[in-house]
């Protein structure tokens, strides 16, 4: 397995299985002089954190991060960050019986495959408990933004067929229920329909939307490290994601040129008409608010009868049991917020290097 | 600007505008021991070159791949191959009129802000020409897959709201129409679309689709660099690209796991019952096709009138005249057909290292 | 700070500072299916602890290796492997009284410029202990390394003036001095040379020798990555490290092309008649024993009176205390060992996509 | 072959062979705004240009720079830089005889080991002329380093054992001669003693010295890219070079701590007492100068009888006719300036994150 780190400048680096002694991340190329606690780290943990409403799996998750190095006096020193969450309540019991097992819609059989061994407790590596790496570097990162005036909207938009169309419809003083979804009457519904899934042991997917305001324009490397190209690595990165789509996305294909394009003014500053675009021009942020979707699968763990073969290639019908999220949507959220957060803060790194008037700023 | 390079073990480095001398790429990391020639670059750059219908732009671009380096008595020696194609024909007096005009839906605006200084002449880096590179590279690796049995099949999937919905409906020995859409039927009416449009002078999108035939398990790179986070990049870092989805993609956010799960068997082989996955599991490639699609947003140069400003911030309304393509989709087929061989032979050589059985098997 | 990871396939992230709550590396890119046990790290940070005899710091450093990733059942997943050794026996009060001194020969002045803040305590990340994440990673790489035959012959070859002149008088067989020097005499010299310098309250460099044996014809990445110029990287980035040379380096300034160049037969196999390069011709292996060597400055911590400035730019006389070691070359031998593991190893994995034939072996 | 590039920030990609149609060098990263014309490339190519002395190869090399992108109205605009040389005058028939034979001291054997190919023609792109590349790519990153402040003296300090013994007797306003030795009496010297060696058709080596005079305090990244660890990498990665130290380097193994540590005090300023480092601490720049020197091998191309095999594995006796250089240590010093200059920059530009004031600055 390579590539375990992500980023070129603020670069986290992830390991850990769901069921080892510990999962952590290190982070490296992080400024010196930034206040930093372990409570930084935590806040965005306890949003991942299972166990929180009953659309959630009931596991409890201590998943309290740990700060080995990289800090003195509550302070960045430049120095790498490794920041540690130790398993201490899995249950390995739970999943002796998927040993040899390849479950539909799981990275069984391709692990297996590639590595010729595969970590089966829990999921091992591919498990969404890796997801604690990227959020606890993600936290890092937007304590970082926040002192640059960069701030996120990120939440659910839909759930299965239960969607906040119109984008008017968003509340975001309205997120605060278990699928953090700003509306509440849509939300409702989709709390509904859950428990319906749940019934017949079935799961539900969904999209998540992200906002991020305040981007200075010129963020982006504009041929293969454009700022949406990045993004959308950084999104299909994460387990579950199925798509991605920035701004007007796969609307645009049926739009004209006419529509589509984001006619500009000048008013104290430039205006954009509209915002198709989510907020790059040539793959450079454009100083309007980035925006983007990210298409999430419905949990693959379901306990209804399925087909599928084990390692001895015999066919079998398996149940997974177990404690399992039927959506995993609502806590995909602020992963999706995390590496945005590391993928734009990486690309404003890059961008310092832009002009020599930014060299010899810092330099004179 | 940065990260004019793609890929990690077989490296595109791509450099160029659309009104300089030439444009080019540099490979590096082309195993020693292919049979190469310009003629097998040529054959690819044909397929993007314009003026090959009434629906792309009437500009002639020669294009002529040279091979600078790299290569002796038509085989590959493992050096960097150099391909160069000269700008010869390009009429630098049709764009003196935008020099200082931000057009809509362009770059202009963000390479302003982002370097203080642009390129206007016919777009620079950020024409639609900067893929030469692009399509010389996949040119490469589309002949080393080949040598190891995989191929392509990459077509338009719809222009605008002309689609051919039912994948059952694609005939790919229809697709030799100027739009590469594998359906006469839904061709000829998307082709009277374009033409309506043209007269409005307007621009249409579209969707490609692109599926890889025999990829062995095991591809791809678990955590970051997952074949779909790897072919997500590759595809938004194309110009006017603006969504990606994997197998059922956006679609499955409305499907249940029980439906959405691709079940197992085993008959001579593994055989999966469905693809909804698009041939991917947790990022490692299952033995299936891989499918996905990419959408593109309408060619943003239309000779309509447009709002906007220029880089004195006084506000303007222009016509963008010149040779402008009204769809760029099916020009856009092969450069999606090369990023993703470039994506897929890059990560089929990090797996080299995945077991140690495989390192033992080339230092035996 | 940048660029705590090493090596582009098999690749380390080094992380922690001597007085923190723990150091640590993460390895990226190690094969599955290699046994590994934390015996294995251990016997190697062994080689590197204090403590073991009277020319190293009598601090007793427990450093013990925990495994937390990467393994199931003793033997290597392909995840990435999290290395972590406790910092249990760090006395803080031994550096209150240079929290705002900059040390002679140290990094404390640089380090405080660079980053604005630094952790004084043991020399924060400057300190030795960072290499305990080398040796780590050494030890793994050095056991792949041995599964394909590839062997290390790592020793001190000179302390001070005290040198094994005629390598015609290395006998690996006495290597077993606290100096790791192997020839007895020249060793018992050497010894008594460091005691009275100990006891003038002084310290001393030396010459630390790696010889790789049976290397396959054919490493080394030609134009940047040469392995000489990545062994060469690899030694500079040990701290205290002054110099590199391969084969006869400095003194062939001093030969001539007659008689610098080695000849070749065939007997059997190729034959050189002599190994004046060190083992690479234009930086790739030619099949014979790798051969380098890494020049090693005095210890800078010495109890003397030494004049410096303090941060706040007032000029001071100082006196290291403090127990610390009047020569690190022995201990850095293991240091140079495991680096030039992870360089071989590294570009071993480069090599193998350097012909389209080993990726056909692969992938039939 | 892999890493035909250099640098992670501003990054050169180096391509071509000695025969082929062209060499050059893409430069990816170069901040927009920097003024630049093909005269600046051009100066810098001619310091290594052969046929300028009887102590280099009588070749006639035009290399005349043609800049293909990059570049708008002599100023950057940020987009990569393209430069290519001709092959204009290259005679093919002087090598056709050893097209099977590999010559003692060259890496014909190790590219065909390989590469299972080899480009025999003038040495392929093992040729000495692929540093056309690095003094291209060079040429601009001192033409920035210069907007910064920072200059070079690079010299060669000596040839076979005639060397300027004592820093003091270096004399810049001496070093016009062939050997850009800057002390005229031992230079004198050294050009009678290449006489002679080519009299007897053998080669001489030599030593280069580099000093980087202005850089700020700060410049490298402390765990693996330290200033010195990456100097040592670009210079070993020249063809030839077979040593690299900082400072004191060797010599520094025979001092004390006592001697070899440089001592401070502050007037105006840090002052340091002594460079015995050659400018780091901890792999970081002090302020002092920078300095290293490089050992260079007497040329392996010698037109004596030496033995040696064939790719058939027949001994043979073989005379290297054609026009060679008895010494490439002057040609070398633009090369060694050039991948300095280039390895300075790049880490300039890590640098630029290493506090988050610098972001605040860039971003307010």
């Amino acid at each position: 397995m390579r590539n375990n780190s992500f980023g070129n400048n603020f670069t986290i680096t992830s390991w850990g299985e769901s069921h080892g002694k510990a999962l952590g991340v290190v982070i490296d190329g992080c400024p010196a002089g930034l206040s930093l606690r372990e409570e930084d780290i935590q806040v965005f943990l306890d949003r991942r954190k299972p166990g929180q409403s009953k659309f959630a799996t009931p596991r409890q998750e201590g998943d309290k991060a740990i700060i080995l190095s990289g800090i003195m006096g509550d302070v960045t020193t430049g120095c790498p960050i490794s920041i540690m969450v130790e398993n201490d309540n899995q249950r390995s019991r739970d999943y002796s019986n998927i040993a040899n097992v390849y479950r539909p819609g799981h990275a069984d059989y391709t692990y297996e495959e590639k590595f010729g061994i595969r970590d089966y407790r829990g999921g091992g590596r591919s498990s969404g408990r890796e997801t604690i790496a990227r959020v606890a570097g993600g936290a890092v990162a937007s304590k970082i933004l926040k002192e640059l005036g960069i701030t996120f909207s990120c939440y659910t938009r839909s759930i299965g067929k239960y969607n906040i169309a119109d984008p008017e419809d968003i509340y975001l003083d309205e997120i605060n229920n278990p699928l953090y979804m700003p509306n509440e009457r849509v939300a409702f519904q989709a709390m509904e329909y859950i428990e319906e899934c749940m019934k017949s042991n079935d799961s539900v997917g969904g999209i998540v939307e992200c906002v991020i305001h305040n981007v200075p324009v010129g963020i982006g490397e504009p041929a293969f490290n454009k700022l949406d190209a990045c993004l959308a690595k950084a999104m299909l990165s994460i387990g579950a994601v199925k798509g991605f789509e920035m701004g007007d996305g796969f609307k645009a294909t049926t739009s004209n040129g006419s529509t589509n394009n984001d006619e500009m003014s000048y008013r104290n500053g430039v205006i954009f008409h509209s915002n198709h675009a989510g907020g790059v021009l040539g793959g450079i942020s454009n100083g309007q608010d980035i925006l983007f979707r990210v298409a999430i699968k419905p949990t693959p763990s379901i306990s209804q009868s399925q087909h599928t073969i084990d390692s001895f290639n015999d066919e079998i019908d398996i149940n997974i049991t177990g404690r399992h999220d039927p959506v995993i949507v609502p806590r995909a959220v602020v992963v999706v917020e995390s590496m945005a957060a590391i993928t734009l803060l990486d690309l404003m790194m890059d961008n310092m290097t832009s002009k020599i008037d930014y060299m010899k700023e810092i330099y004179k």
